[in-house]
């Protein structure tokens, strides 16, 4: 990492539509900790043929908090767990990949169609976190990532059981990069020139983006009103999503 | 393959959380198929430490067209994309991953909080689709799938250099599972009793779900209305989604 941005490896040059690429730190972050869930890749086996995907909670974490930290990504999970496993034998090379789709770009023809998205990954060794302070931190920087201030509000810190049984791995980002496509839909020349087709073919974008519907309460629920730390969030979190994916489709940068 | 189910393989023998694990063709047919972009693993160089990971469209699809054919899952690129290079270069080991998010479970302690999910993994090789025929009708299987009809209804087929341009790959499918997770909030024994905790933790699930938003026309867009095979596919989808997320908080199988 240098400054602001990720150093380009051979493994994060942009080979094709390079515009659309870049190693900005706070958008790669942006887009991991934004994202529910993001792949994991592994080799599960030295000697398997096929690498494995585990879809997992990531997220991008300073330790000791402070921008001044390295950043690193974050990953939970049981100690049982294959990847967790691996994690304790030694560092392991994984691949973590985050993608948002925000809308379907419909051209006059399929060759032209494409999406709105969002997507980074990056590469870098997963090891178990030992350190106690390190892993109470990460498992409250994952669970407020899911909906922020829930781990005030619940039963925490964990007890001596939990925390036996929940690995926290940390990813030391070796290569990061991003691609990033919001643009109306776009055809080549030689289909613009067809009055036929624009005249039978409707062309723009249909937006895509998460929406949170309204809580539902278990049935051991005695919380008469969905507290405002959660309300809030998916109120706020709704519009911006919608704004974001609505957005892209305005934005002309052909 | 065998009958309706794939085999269980080394790679894919559900370690932890048993019963949501599956085999069954039909339902990971259906989580792949119904995901926006799947997750593509492959290792880029053979020397390579890490693994790489690119969003695409991937799709299952059985050619020649027949139920009894073999399903394969089909992804496209551009010729000078590194994995369609890798995939002209001879079959290569690839595992794909579809994964969507359908609600967070919170319960009384982050230990016991979930997602509810569906998630399906393949791995296989991939190949590049030599046969004309094949490569045409997986190219209208990719296209149909994100607004069936789309194909029919756009400048088809594709003409010489766009089919130069694009190659398609052909996944053999060697081993592929699902898990899939739809349930209320549940927490252990020793948190039930705590008075205090109940009276205090709002329990339950944020639904989760994709939504298509309102069709933005292209700035050289000349059909005033959105087509009926675009609006009503929009609908109907935005209903399924929302009625998935929240039956499947719904749900008790505990």
């Amino acid at each position: 990492m240098n400054g602001e941005a990720y150093e380009k490896q051979p493994s994060t040059t942009f080979n094709r539509l390079k515009k659309r690429g870049t190693y900005d730190a706070e958008k790669i972050h942006n887009i991991i900790n934004t994202t529910s869930v993001v792949h994991v890749s592994f080799s599960p086996l030295p000697g398997d043929r096929y690498p494995i995907i585990l879809p997992m909670i990531g997220r991008i974490g300073h330790y000791p908090p402070s921008a001044e930290s390295a950043p690193s990504c974050y990953l939970h999970g049981h100690v049982s767990s294959r990847l967790m496993k691996l994690g304790v034998a030694g560092g392991l090379p994984v691949c973590v990949a985050a993608t948002k789709v925000d809308g379907f770009q419909l051209s006059l023809t399929p060759f032209s169609h494409s999406y709105n998205y969002r997507s980074a990954i990056i590469q870098g060794m997963a090891s178990v976190v030992e350190d106690k302070a390190e892993k109470l931190w990460a498992m409250e920087l994952m669970t407020d990532s899911v909906i922020p201030g829930r781990w005030a509000n619940t039963r925490t810190p964990p007890d001596g059981g939990e925390l036996q049984s929940t690995h926290v791995l940390k990813i030391d980002i070796q290569a990061a990069s991003a691609k990033i496509n919001a643009n109306q839909a776009h055809d080549d020349k030689k289909d613009m020139r067809k009055e036929e087709l624009l005249d039978r073919v409707w062309t723009g974008v249909v937006p895509v983006y998460e929406t949170f519907g309204e809580p539902i309460p278990s049935a051991y629920n005695r919380v008469e009103n969905v507290p405002s730390y959660i309300a809030d969030f998916i109120r706020n979190e709704n519009v911006n999503a919608e704004e974001h994916a609505v957005g892209g489709a305005r934005t002309e940068s052909h």
